[in-house]
C-alpha cells in the first residue's frame, strides 16, 4: 500500500438529486429538489450530481430531470453532474446544453461485474462497450467532461468477487474512450478498508495522475470507515449523499441486495473530515441544517447521526449570533458548578448568571446581548455541592427584530428542575 | 503517528449486557439477559461485560446484576467483566466471588473531564480519586483484574477538548494504583480518527507494554472509522454492542448528549473486522443471530447495518446445510442467464435447475440435498435473453426431519413473476 498521506482539502460531490433520491419510492416535487440544490450551491458544495437522464418511464423519479436542470442556480465555479444511461439520454441533454442549461459533466456507467451490467442495464460487456463508446466521443466532443464509474468494483452482490484485472481494463478503456476521471463504485457496500486502500493505491500506481472518484454505500455500515481509508490513499474526490439516502433504481426490477442504508452520508462524511482538519470547503451547521430540510422533504428521519448529534460543539468559537441559532436546535447543555457563584446572587440575578454562563459554553457571548427572562424563577435552593445542567431550545428568530426566543430547563444533577421556561435573546446592533 | 500496523487477532469486547442496557428505558427481563450473554459465550467472545454494580435505585436496569452473574454459563476461558462505580458495589461484588459468581475482571471509572466526572458520578477527582485507589487496591488483593477507565478520553461534551497530558496523569495514577489495563472511552462520540490515531500512538510510545482498550460510540457516525484508525495503531482490545446499543445511564439526570447511536455497533464492527482479514473468534451469521435475537427482545429493530444488509455473502464458501438456513432469513438474490439453460428443459425439469443454480450462487450445493417443488410451474416462457433473478426466504426448518421450507420468487430482469411458490429443501444424511 502506497499510503501516499492525505489530502489536506477534497472535493466532495452531493448526490442526493441523483443517487440519493434513485431509490426513493415517492416522488420528490420538482420545486423541493430544485430548493436543494440551490442550498447545496450556496452553503460551497463544488460539485453536485444534479439529475439523471434514465428513461422517465424506467425511473419516473427523474422525469423532471429538464425542469430541474432549468431552474438551479449555476455559479461559474460549481459543476453540475448528470448520469446518461444511453444515446437518447445524451440527445436530450444535449438539447438542453445548447439552451444553455446542460451540465458539465456526466457519469457514463459499467459495472465490474458482467452479471450486474445485466441486471442493471440488461446488457453484457459485447453489447454495452460499442455504444457507450459512441456517447463518451459524442459528449467530450460537445466540450463535456466525462466520468467512467465503474461499479461493483469492490464486489458484486450477484457474482461476488470481482478481480482487480477488470477495473484495470475498463478504466484503460474509459481512458482510451476520452473519459476525464474514473468512479470506482461501492455499489452494494461490499468494501472494506483493507480493500479499498489495496484497490486506490493499485490503481493510483497504475494510472498516475488520472482522477480518481471514491463512491461508497453504506449498505453495511463501513461507508466512513472506507472513506477514511480512500483518504489515506489521497483520494480528493469523494461522493456521499444528505442522510445517507440512495439504493437502486426504483424501478419495476427485482431488487439483487438490501440493507437499510445508502450512500456514505454527507453530514457524517463533512463532520469526519472537518475535525480530522481536512478542508471541504463547507460549514458543518450550514450541512445539518440542509440535511434536515432533506428530511423534511422527505417526510421522515434520514439516516444521518449528525443531524442528531450535533457538530462536536467545541471545536468551534464563533461569538454567538442570530445566525447561528436554529429553528428548534437544540443548544448543547451546559454544566455549571453552583459553588462557582458568588453568594449574594439570588432571585433575577442569579436567573441571569445561570443563563449567560450556560450560554458561554457554547459560545463566546457577545457584549452586546440582552437576555430577557422575568418570568423564570428559581425553584429550588443551591449550595455549593449543587450542579446545574443547563439546555436550550430555539423555538423562533425573528431576524428583523435582532431576536430569538428559546425555552430553557435548568437541572440539579439529580434530575430536580431548578428552574425552566422561555427566554428571549435581544442582539443589539 | 506510529503506525505500528494492524493484528492479525483481535479481543472484542461485547458490552451489550453492560454499557447497551445502561440507557435503555425498559427493564429487560433476567432470563432474556441471560440467554444473550450464553449466546455470546457459544458462539466464541471471550470477554464479555456482564452486568454493573451501579445502585438499583440509580439505574434499575441492572437490579438483577447478582442474579444474572449465578445464573450464566461460564467456561474457563471466558472473561467477564462488570462495572464497580464504589465500594458497595464491590462489597457486594466480591460477596458473589466468595459464592462462588463473580467476575474476572472490573472496570474502575474515571472521566478525563472533571466536569464529566461530576455530572456522572456527583465527584471532583479530589474527592473521587483517593475511594476509586482504595477500590482498586481492594479489587486486587482479591484477585480480579481492573480495567481503568478514562471517559470523555476524546473530547467532553461539557467542556470540550480534553488534554493528552490529563489522559497520561489519569493512565500513571491507574497503573500505579495497579490497574490492570487502561480503557480510553469516546463516552459521548466526540472523537475522529485522525485524532485516534495521534492518542493511541502517543500512549503506547509513553506506556509500552500496557494494554490500551478502545471503546467508541457511534454517536457522530464514526464508530467504525475509528475502530480502524485503532487497528491502524495496533490496538487488539475493541469494546462494542450488539445494535449499537448504549448510552447514558437511565437516571433521573439530566442527558447532557444527543444523538440516536450508542457503542459502537458489534454487528458491523465484526463483519469489518473479518473483512479485512482480521480475525475475531467469531462467525458473522452466529453474530448476525444474536443480534437478532437482542433486537428481538429489545421489541425494536436495533442499528446494525448487517442485521439487515446480511454479511457479504460471497466471502462465505461452506457448502449448504440445515445449520446455514436461518428462520425468516432471507437468501441473497442470485440471478441467472436463462440463455444457458438447455432448451429442452421445461415443466418440473426447468424449475428444479432454476432453484439449484439460485441456490448454488450463494453455497456449494451437497450432493445428497433433495429438492421437491411440486407445485411451482413457470408462469412464462424464456428465451435467450430473458434472466432471471430468483430469492429464497427460510419460512420453517425441522431440524429432526432434516428440513427446511423456502419461500421462493423467481423474476425476469424487468421485474415480471417467473414462478414463485414454497419449496422444501430434504437435507439427505
Amino acid at each position: 500500500m502506497s499510503g501516499s498521506g492525505m489530502p489536506q482539502r477534497v472535493n466532495i460531490c452531493e448526490c442526493w438529486a441523483r443517487d440519493g433520491l434513485q431509490g426513493e419510492d415517492q416522488f420528490i416535487p420538482t420545486e423541493k429538489k430544485i430548493t436543494i440544490i440551490n442550498r447545496m450551491v450556496d452553503i460551497g458544495f463544488k460539485r453536485i450530481e444534479a439529475t439523471s437522464f434514465a428513461h422517465p418511464k424506467l425511473i419516473p423519479q427523474f422525469s423532471d430531470s429538464l425542469e430541474v436542470l432549468k431552474a438551479i442556480k449555476r455559479p461559474p465555479d460549481v459543476t453540475f453532474i448528470a448520469i446518461i444511461p444511453n444515446d437518447k439520454g445524451l440527445d436530450r441533454l444535449l438539447e438542453a446544453c445548447h439552451q444553455g442549461y446542460g451540465v458539465q459533466e456526466i457519469t457514463a456507467i459499467l459495472s465490474a461485474s458482467e452479471d450486474h451490467l445485466l441486471a442493471n442495464l440488461e446488457r453484457t460487456f459485447e453489447e454495452a462497450l460499442p455504444p457507450l463508446a459512441d456517447l463518451v466521443k459524442r459528449a467530450r466532443q460537445a466540450g463535456i467532461k466525462v466520468i467512467g464509474c465503474i461499479g461493483t468494483a469492490f464486489g458484486c452482490p450477484l457474482v461476488g468477487e470481482v478481480p482487480l484485472g477488470k477495473i484495470i481494463e475498463l478504466t484503460d478503456w474509459y481512458l482510451d474512450k476520452g473519459a476525464t476521471s474514473i468512479m470506482l463504485g461501492d455499489t452494494t457496500g461490499e468494501a472494506n478498508p483493507r480493500q479499498v486502500r489495496e484497490v486506490f493505491s493499485r490503481m493510483k500506481d497504475r494510472f498516475p495522475g488520472v482522477d480518481f472518484i471514491a463512491h461508497f454505500h453504506d449498505t453495511r455500515g463501513m461507508g466512513l470507515a472506507n472513506t477514511l481509508a480512500a483518504l489515506q490513499e489521497g483520494i480528493v474526490l469523494h461522493d456521499s449523499s444528505f442522510g445517507g439516502m440512495g439504493g437502486q433504481p426504483a424501478t419495476r426490477r427485482p431488487k439483487y441486495h438490501k440493507g437499510f442504508a445508502g450512500n456514505a452520508c454527507t453530514e457524517d462524511m463533512v463532520l469526519m473530515m472537518e475535525e480530522m482538519g481536512i478542508q471541504t470547503g463547507l460549514d458543518i451547521e450550514e450541512v445539518i441544517d440542509t440535511g434536515l430540510l432533506a428530511e423534511e422533504f422527505c417526510g421522515r428521519n434520514l439516516l444521518g447521526h449528525v443531524t442528531r448529534s450535533g457538530a462536536v460543539r467545541h471545536r468551534s468559537s464563533r461569538p454567538l449570533s442570530l445566525q447561528e441559532l436554529r429553528l428548534n436546535g437544540e443548544i448543547a447543555p451546559a454544566l455549571l458548578f453552583v459553588g462557582k457563584v458568588k453568594e449574594k446572587l439570588s432571585g433575577q440575578a442569579l436567573v441571569g448568571y445561570v443563563i449567560r454562563e450556560a450560554l458561554a459554553k457554547t459560545w463566546p457571548v457577545p457584549e452586546s446581548l440582552r437576555i430577557s427572562a422575568e418570568r423564570i424563577f428559581p425553584k429550588a435552593e443551591v449550595g455549593g455541592r449543587d450542579i446545574l445542567v443547563t439546555k436550550f431550545k430555539v423555538l423562533a428568530i425573528e431576524k428583523s427584530k435582532g431576536e430569538a426566543v428559546l425555552e430553557m430547563l435548568s437541572q440539579k444533577a439529580n434530575g430536580d428542575v431548578f428552574m425552566e421556561g422561555q427566554i428571549k435573546l435581544i442582539f443589539l446592533k
